[in-house]
């Protein structure tokens, strides 16, 4: 049987500015753990801004999306857009303020916001086609935003919760390692450090993720 | 029972130029898992240098170990300057080229490498206090330059094995996931992407050492 395909869509290089570490990382081991490959993407953009993450104090250099992703997916990364749907069997989107600073700007606009073009088309082309997505942290408020719909997971937070609904989509609440299903839309979202999480919980967290969108590919 | 802590040096963010992000994440995932805790240590100096991790050009920029380290560390990183030995039982390195070129001069001068001083100073410490120490990947070589013995493994690489070798240590080949277990000298050492991994190996790799070294702190 042919492996399955997982597009990994990263937003940089660190939860501030970027993809959260642990969660990218745990998604790609969770991926091999299962038996499938993945293929790493971002988009060729300049980050929002550049944080010190001992400080949270901005610094003065600009940084690309795709060139700090790099280093999460050691080089094997291609630009978002020339991203093929024929060329993977789902999608995951990672946590990390990258995901709600350069992939939306969910962080300055909430239920405002816009997403960037590339990863709203490929959500869209996804999810037209039947195949599972998958979202970590605050990642899922991106497909709030692009699908109006669906049944997701940030874990506890009322207000982020609050403004998922209001973008056309439901609330489940979760705790750590738990993942929201939704069969229907074929969506599954995992919280991680949208909760206070060690790091093995977010190791089961991506796992629980990747196994239920498997399910839904066989 | 109290939990058991281990000190992890950082070398950066990103493995040509800093710590190879699997390798540091699993590691602190492996210890998470195994029931104890961690506290992320880099040195702060400058990088040796800055590296496109899809071209493998070196960029114009300056960055810190320090201050890029804590991308992995979510922000929760000391100086090493400031570590006391007493505050840990065991003492972890993960690997990628920033223990060779940050950490010390191993990439540049093979077995006429240098240490920074503190990574010497604490390796020293650690291992005279009898409380077992881990490296993955290249780090290794620095617990042969700096010890001058031990039973080590880098996988399966004849001149990085020659080289330990020549600095007073002895190699031990291992393949994916596999551990060298140094009990006299409570050495813990896993070759991770010495070797063509599966990001799960790396895993496993990181979850034997913990695992091995808890062992000898019973």
């Amino acid at each position: 049987m042919q492996k399955k395909i997982f597009a990994v869509i990263l937003s940089g290089c660190g939860h501030q500015d970027g993809a959260e570490i642990h969660e990218a990382t745990l998604t790609l081991w969770a991926i091999h753990k299962n038996g499938a490959e993945f293929q790493c993407y971002a988009p060729d953009i300049k980050q929002h801004h550049v944080l010190n993450h001992i400080t949270g104090q901005e610094m003065n250099e600009q940084r690309n999306v795709l060139i700090e992703s790099a280093r999460i997916a050691r080089g094997k990364i291609g630009a978002l857009a020339t991203f093929n749907p024929d060329s993977a069997d789902g999608l995951i989107l990672p946590g990390g303020f990258g995901a709600a600073k350069n992939l939306s700007s969910y962080a300055f606009d909430g239920v405002k916001c816009t997403v960037n073009n590339d990863v709203a088309n490929v959500i869209k082309a996804m999810h037209r086609a039947g195949k599972p997505i998958g979202a970590l942290c605050i990642a899922p408020v991106i497909l709030a935003k692009v699908l109006g719909k669906g049944t997701l997971t940030i874990g506890q937070d009322a207000g982020t919760a609050e403004n998922i609904v209001t973008m056309g989509a439901q609330h489940q609440q979760t705790m750590q390692g738990e993942v929201a299903v939704d069969r229907e839309n074929r969506i599954v979202t995992t919280p991680c450090y949208m909760l206070n999480s060690r790091v093995d919980q977010i190791g089961q967290g991506a796992d629980n993720l990747v196994r239920a969108m498997l399910e839904m590919m066989e």
